[in-house]
């Protein structure tokens, strides 16, 4: 017998439950992003390749899933939400009030070997500001990522952001007397200041005429003297998040097309494992319009696999999804038929209590009360309404207590409803 | 100046507007389907092409949206989600209590010339039911059918069911004595009843042995007559569904997975153009396990395309897709800063609005207190709250009344919530 047909590599089945944990995480990062503001946007699956070969980066295009379709063109399964972002809001700014705050949820793919973590097809959440330069912009945007965790339940003592600015690297420049375009080779360097061995970054910073002692220094020194984010974070401070911000110049993101204020989360108990980043990209929207729309943006993006990893070990963010996840798989009632000359009637109960918006079940087909009872409990029915030969009176049985209670088949949908909401 | 890079043709951009009505479609697929207990599932985006190429008929496969991967698999965007749902059943079935009721809501793709209503990318609603065979799934799937239109807003004056077995052209064959081998070829013929040529239709009869007048009288005599589809009609009776439904033979449907069955749902006034259908499938598991797994399957799907259309050219569907998405796009509040040396105190009474589950949004910037209220009333802000030098006294302004209130900035969320839930 030849073998059956499997999945791809690197793409994920969500059975019933796992595509219960997957929409948690959805639900909990629209709400947030709702309460802040943020308007839903969806853009195509697939794109040119185009979109990501020039603006992206030479670490996003080596590993984009391109192809050839069959009218030709050079296509690609979307790697990131952010080239898209820029040009629909590039493309119809001129119909928004600024800012534009938006953001999406949708999957997105690489194609590298598969690893834990790190899968063909992930779902990425976007949230983005169009048309605002300040710093509040920024603020807004961090604030949304810390919110984000809180609403799974994460702490300061969870997690922590640290932010940077790939301006205040020019200062680092003109202190050691190097030129302004030694500013992208210069932070190429610092992206993998933690990465790289001292004896390479060395190396490295004396062929570009400075030393790891010098960046070092200057990284303590934005550390003590924090005042070009001083702005930034009395934004943070009033709101009461400023606990979970720590400046760092030594993040400066990988991405090329950041240009200002750059941010990354870290998992404190987990050997500061990276959660999320993003940060500001003034120039992207001109140049996907080709220059003929020059908008500053600013955002980030946070991916489920990540998230939903760092859920399942942080205990208190667990528990947290557990109980919205049995609170979410519950059944409000299921309709059992005691008497096969009710089913008729057991039917029309059905159809009544899911048209008052009520989550209900009943077995298909013929069975006896005790097995239609397992199917309530294996469905986590909260009650059973069993119709039989005193109809139109049935009785309801309140799973959890044992109660049973006898009702006229019309005040169902209400008694119902009553348990529903205690 | 070089062009800017463009989407490419058949994909769709939802800008905010247009992803509200997506997910006002989704969320209301989503609703139905969990009030009838059916759970959700998601399978990848792209598939082996193995998956479609010997399951789905000619018709499908020739549409489909395949290439060849980076390493050298043969692979395709998904056609449609049932091959993916009905190998994850067949998978996984000994884990589940049977009936398993699933149901998904994703991206489907296909490679043809985009046309009005014909798109390269779409959505699919699909919902299955695994385990069971008997009729009264299918009678289940079809009250979900039906009670997802009447969830838009549809009556049994706008959109009915046609239904038909395929297996009781068994019956029509045995009346012509045509060998049972004849069953495919003569399905195939009836599929295109309503869209091919009288002369064509006699042509392709004739050649099979029978003649075009033969199955307009089979026809006939089954829709006079509909005994074998009692068990069907008595159960969406007692649901109170019977209206919508139509006892028709010759909707046979063009898939070649489709096993008993089938049925089609058509809008009344619009020329009776198909809006979805579905049918039972009790043979593709099998198929797709390679035999390993025999579990019979009935279900159907929806497109968010034909939907969308059929609900915007219905005034009473449109007009309840009007009302909820304005519901949906309202601001809790608007915090204005009416004297700039308060933003901190704006920006805690913002957190705490947001924290407490408000939606609430705010000026980025300093603006002059008219300019925010225009942007509270672009925003559809229900309420704005003045903050200004009476801090820690607030204003609260209705913006429907215009009526204004002064409130300790304590009793603002509370307030905001009084507004939202009147």
């Amino acid at each position: 017998m030849s073998q059956s047909i499997q999945s791809l590599p690197g793409f994920r089945e969500f059975f019933p439950a796992d595509c219960a944990v997957r929409n948690y995480i959805f639900d909990s990062w629209r709400q947030v992003a709702l309460r802040y503001g943020f308007n839903e946007w969806e853009g195509p699956v697939l794109e040119p390749t185009e979109l990501y070969r020039k603006k992206s980066g030479a670490e996003i295009t080596q590993q984009l899933f391109c192809f050839t379709d069959k009218g030709d063109r050079e296509v690609t399964l979307r790697p990131e939400l952010t080239p898209s972002a820029a040009r629909m809001a590039a493309a119809r700014q001129r119909d928004f009030k600024k800012p534009m705050k938006w953001f999406e949820i949708g999957a997105c793919f690489r194609y590298e070997a598969p690893q834990k973590g790190r899968l063909r097809e992930f779902y990425q959440w976007n949230c983005d500001v169009f048309g605002e330069a300040s710093v509040e912009a920024d603020a807004e945007l961090i604030a949304l990522g810390i919110d984000s965790l809180r609403a799974f339940g994460f702490t300061a003592a969870d997690v922590a952001v640290r932010v940077s600015d790939r301006n205040i690297w020019n200062l680092f420049l003109q202190q050691q007397g190097l030129p302004a375009d030694q500013l992208t080779p210069v932070l190429a360097v610092i992206d993998k200041w933690e990465r790289d061995k001292p004896e390479v970054l060395e190396t490295k910073l004396a062929a570009l005429g400075t030393s790891r002692a010098a960046v070092a220094a200057f990284i303590e020194q934005v550390k003590a003297d924090p005042a070009p984010f001083a702005p930034l974070l009395a934004s943070l401070e009033a709101r009461g998040l400023r606990d979970f911000v720590r400046i760092d110049p030594g993040i400066v993101r990988g991405l090329a097309y950041y240009t200002g204020i750059v941010f990354e989360v870290f998992a404190l108990q987990q050997g500061m494992r990276a959660v999320f980043g993003g940060g500001r990209y003034d120039s992207l929207c001109a140049l996907i319009s080709d220059g003929s729309t020059d908008l500053p943006a600013a955002g980030f993006a946070m991916g489920d696999v990540v998230i939903g990893d760092l859920i399942k070990s942080t205990p208190a963010a667990a528990a947290k999804m557990e109980a919205a996840l049995a609170r979410s798989a519950a059944l409000d009632a299921y309709v059992a038929v005691a008497d096969e000359a009710r089913r008729p009637d057991a039917l029309a109960l059905l159809q009544a209590l899911r048209d008052s918006g009520l989550r209900t079940d009943a077995a298909l087909t013929p069975a006896k009360l005790g097995k239609q009872f397992q199917s309530a409990e294996a469905l986590k029915a909260r009650a059973v309404v069993i119709v039989g030969s005193e109809f139109p009176e049935v009785k309801i049985k309140v799973l959890a207590t044992r109660e049973e209670t006898a009702s006229p088949v019309a005040g169902v949908p209400d008694a119902i409803r009553a348990l529903a909401q205690p």
